[in-house]
C-alpha cells in the first residue's frame, strides 16, 4: 500500500522532467576601448538554463514529445535575452516515430548551431575559446521560431534533418521564412556534419512603411570531429554569405575610426584538440576568419582551455583567448553566453548540470 | 532502503505537481484586408500553459490548495499575454473545506468565461470553431486580478460560486471592482450553468487626470448541454450590455470605411454538438451575434471539427470556420488563443496535454 | 520491474527540488494622502515565491549547490520585481564543504537583511509590524547581484559570512561594489548577528554622460533574540549612514510640504516579544528611527499580530501597525511585499508554503 502510494506520486511526477544547467564564474576582459573589466558572468561554457520536458509513449513506436526550456542568468537572475522571452531557448511539440523519425513544431535549433556547438567545436560553443563570434552563430542562426523540423531516424550512422519556419507575413509566404538542412553521419571515433542554413530578411510592409527586400543570409558547415583515443581532433569549414552573416560586434568597442561591419561573403577555419590529461581534458582551438569582402576584415583567435570535473554532472573549469584583428574589424572574445568587450578573455568557473 | 529512498524523494516532491498542456499547429486565415496568412500558432485548441498547484490536507475536510498557471507560447517560446505577466492564466491560495466550500485569493477564472469554455461551446472555446469573439469573452471577462472566489459544495447536483474582485483604488472602492455568480447543476447527461458578471469600469484620479465615470459591463449566460449519447448537444444564450462588452477586433482589419466597434448592448446564441465518430469526435457549432444598437452589426459562424486522440493525454484537430458579418462588423474566425484576421480559417494540430 | 521504473523516475525527479510560498490576504491602509484603500495582496507575511533548487554529493564532504528562485505576487500572477527579472529572489551556484564552508556566485541575500528577517524582527520583515520601512533594508541592501558570498562552518555556535558583489564598470572596478560581512552566533536559547553592508554608489561613465562620484551607502546592525519559553524576546539596534540608506516613502504620499527624504544618518532601534498564545504566536514589536541629519525626521511604529497555525506549511494571521511621523517624515506601515501608502494598515491572509 505504501509503494502503491508511491507509484501514484511517481506517476504524477513522471510526465514532466526538469532538467537545467548552472554555470558561472569570473570573467576578465581586457584589450577593449572601455578599460578592462571583470564580471562575475553566467553560462561561460554553456547557457544557465531551466526546462521541462516530457516524453508519452504512444504505442507503436510512436511516442509525443515536448520541450520548455528557459535561458537564464545565473550572476542576476534574469531571463537571458534581450526580449524576455520565457522559453528563449526551446519550445516545441511533436510527434516522434522510431521508424519514421520526429517532427516538431516550434522554436528550435537550427542544424547550423547544433553541428557548430555538438560536432565542430571542441569548446562546445562555450568558453572563452567559443567560435560563436568568429563562425555566423548568432540569433536566428542559432534558434528560430515558427519552425517545422522533421528528423530521419539514423540508419547505419547516417541521418538528416530539415527545418522550415514560417515568416508568418501576410500577403507574402517567403518574407521571414527560414530553411536548414543536415546531413550528420557518427558511427565509431568519427562525427560528421554538412549544415546550411537559408534566412529570408525581407520584412512586409507595416502600415506605410513599405516592404524592404533583403539579401537572404546563407551559412553552410562542415564538421568533424575524430576520437583518436589519446586525443579528439576537431575540423570545421563555413562560408557566411548575405546580411548579418556574421554576428554584429560591440559597436565601436575598439574605437576604430570605421565601425566594423559583420562581414558579408567570409570563409571561416577551425582546427582544435580535446586531450585527455589527469582527470580531466585540455581544450585548444584555432579559429580563423577570411573575410571575402573589399574591406578584408580578417580575424583569427587562438583558445586554451581545462575542464576538471568534480562529477558527471559537476565541473570546474578555466579558458582563455586573444583575438587579432585586421584592418579594422572588431571581433571579440566572447563565450558562450556573451559577445565580450575585448580580444582577450580570461574565464575561471564551475557548472552544474541537473 | 531503496524503497525508503524513494519514500523521501517522493514526499518531497508531493507537495507541489507540475502540470501543462502544449498545443501547437498551422492556422490558414483568409478574408482578412491584409491578404492569407499561414502561421505556425501555439494554443488553437487551448492555450498552452505551464502550472505548479498543490492541495495540503488539514484534517477534518479542510485542506489548502493553491494553483499557479503560466499561459505560454509554443510557436516562440514567449509568455502569452501583453503584459508578461508570469502567472497570467492563474494565481490564487486558499481553503477547501468538503462542507463549507473552498475560498480562495488571486487571479481567477470568472465563472462567465468558465460557463462558456466548460459547457456551452463543443469546441471548449477554442479551435476554429471558438465562440469567444462572438460571446463576450476577453480580458477581464474571463479572468481577474485581486479576486476572491467562494464555491459551495455540491448539494444533489447544484452549486452556486461568488466573486468578487477589488479595484483597490484609493479613496474609491467601487472603481474597477468586479462581481460574478453563478448557478450550476451537473448531473447524469445534464449540464447547465446560469452566470452573471458585473465590471465596473471607472478609473479613479491619477495626479491630474480626472477620475472618469463609465458605464459598467454586464454579461449574462445560461449555458446548457446534455448528453444523448450519440449525440452530445449544446445551447448558449447570452445578453452583452455596456462598454467592451465585446472583444475589440483587429482594427480596420477588414478595411471598412466605419472601423467596427464592439457591441455595447448584445444577444449571442450558440447551438452545436459534439458527436463520436470512429475513434475521435467530430465537433459542429453555429453562432449568432444579434447587435441591438442603431449599428446593428450582426455576425454568424459556422464552425467544423475533428478531434483524433492518440492517447488519454495526446491528440491531433482539424477545424474550419467561417464568420459572416453584416453592416460593417469586424468580427474574425480566431481560436482559443488569438483573435484572427479573417472571416475563414483552418486549423491543424496536435495538443498534449502532462 | 514495477519498482525498477519507479526508481528511474524517482533518481530522475531527486536532481531538483521545487519549493515556494504563497501568501495572500486583505490589506486596509489608512492615514495616506488619497484615501484609505483595501487590497488583494500578496506576500504580506513573506514574498510569495517559487523556486527549484538542488544538491549535489561530490564526496568527502564536498556537494554542488544551486537556486532559483522567483518572487511572486498571487493576487494577479506577475513577477514580484519592477524589472521583471525571473528569478529575483535568488540565483546562485556553488560548492558547500564541511570542513571548509561554502562559497556560491550570483544573485543573493546581504548579510544585513538575513540578519534582520531571521533574527531582528519577530515579525520576520513581514507583516504591518514589518520594520523593513524603518530600518534601511530595501533594495541593493537585501540582494545584490554579481556577488560572490563564502560562508564559514559553524564552530561552537560560531560563524561568520563575507560579501563581495563586482560592480561589473569597465575601467573602474570599484564603481558600483558591495561588500558585505556577519558575525553569527546562535546556540541554545540564544541568537545573535553583527552585519555590516557596504555599498558603493558611483557610477561609471556611459558614452558621453560622465562618471559621477557619490557617498558610500553603510548600514551597521546588531540582531539579537532570546528565547525564554514564555517569550521570545528580540532586540535590533542599526545605524545607517550615506546616500539611500533608508527606503524612499512613496513621494508626498502625506501631502506634505517638503517632500520626505531619506535620512542620510539615522539610528534604528526595535524591541520586540514572540509569546506563545493558544495554538499560535502573539508577535509585538516597538520601532523606532532617530534621525540624526538636521531634518531631524524621526519616526516611531508599534505593532501587533497573532499568526494561527492550520498545519506545519500553512497558518492564518492577522497584523495590525501604526507609525508617527515627526517634522514631515513619510514612513509608511507597509508589509513584507509593499511599502505601504499610510500610517496605519491592517493584515488579514493566509500563508502555505509547499
Amino acid at each position: 500500500m505504501v509503494i502503491g502510494a508511491f507509484s501514484a506520486s511517481a506517476q504524477a511526477q513522471s510526465n514532466v522532467t526538469i532538467y537545467g544547467l548552472v554555470d558561472a564564474g569570473l570573467v576578465k576582459e581586457s584589450g577593449g576601448v572601455a578599460g578592462s573589466v571583470t564580471k562575475v558572468t553566467s553560462g561561460i561554457g554553456g547557457q544557465s538554463r531551466l526546462g521541462f520536458r516530457g516524453v508519452e509513449d504512444l504505442g507503436n513506436g510512436l511516442s509525443a514529445v515536448f520541450a520548455l526550456e528557459s535561458g537564464i542568468k545565473v550572476d542576476d537572475g534574469a531571463l537571458d535575452n534581450s526580449t524576455s522571452t520565457l522559453f528563449n531557448r526551446q519550445a516545441y511539440v511533436g510527434l516522434k516515430s522510431k521508424e519514421l523519425g520526429s517532427f516538431t513544431l516550434g522554436r528550435q535549433y537550427t542544424m547550423l548551431y547544433n553541428a557548430m556547438s555538438q560536432v565542430a567545436d571542441p569548446f562546445g560553443a562555450g568558453y572563452a575559446g567559443s567560435i560563436k563570434n568568429l563562425f555566423a552563430t548568432a540569433g536566428a542562426n542559432t534558434r528560430v521560431s515558427n519552425a517545422m523540423v522533421y528528423a530521419s531516424p539514423v540508419v547505419n550512422g547516417f541521418s538528416g534533418e530539415l527545418l522550415y519556419a514560417l515568416g508568418e507575413q501576410a500577403g507574402d509566404s517567403t518574407a521571414g521564412r527560414q530553411i536548414g538542412f543536415g546531413l550528420n553521419y557518427a558511427q565509431g571515433p568519427l562525427n560528421a556534419r554538412l549544415v546550411y542554413n537559408n534566412r529570408n530578411q525581407d520584412t512586409a510592409a507595416v502600415g506605410t512603411t513599405p516592404a524592404k527586400k533583403q539579401d537572404e543570409a546563407k551559412n553552410t558547415l562542415l564538421a568533424v570531429n575524430y576520437d583518436f583515443t589519446v586525443v579528439k581532433a576537431f575540423f570545421a569549414y563555413a562560408t557566411d554569405k548575405g546580411l548579418n552573416s556574421s554576428p554584429i560586434p560591440v559597436a565601436n568597442a575598439f574605437g576604430y575610426k570605421t565601425a566594423p561591419k559583420p562581414s558579408t561573403d567570409a570563409r571561416d577555419i577551425l582546427i582544435g584538440v580535446s586531450v585527455p590529461a589527469g582527470p580531466g581534458n585540455v581544450l585548444a582551438s584555432y579559429t580563423s576568419k577570411d573575410d571575402k569582402t573589399v574591406n578584408n576584415q580578417d580575424a583569427t583567435q587562438w583558445a586554451l582551455g581545462y575542464i576538471y570535473p568534480l562529477s558527471k554532472r559537476t565541473s570546474t573549469y578555466v579558458a582563455y583567448a586573444k583575438i587579432k584583428n585586421k584592418n579594422g574589424a572588431g571581433y571579440t572574445v566572447g563565450n558562450n553566453n556573451e559577445a565580450g568587450t575585448g580580444d582577450k578573455a580570461f574565464n575561471v568557473g564551475i557548472r552544474h548540470s541537473f
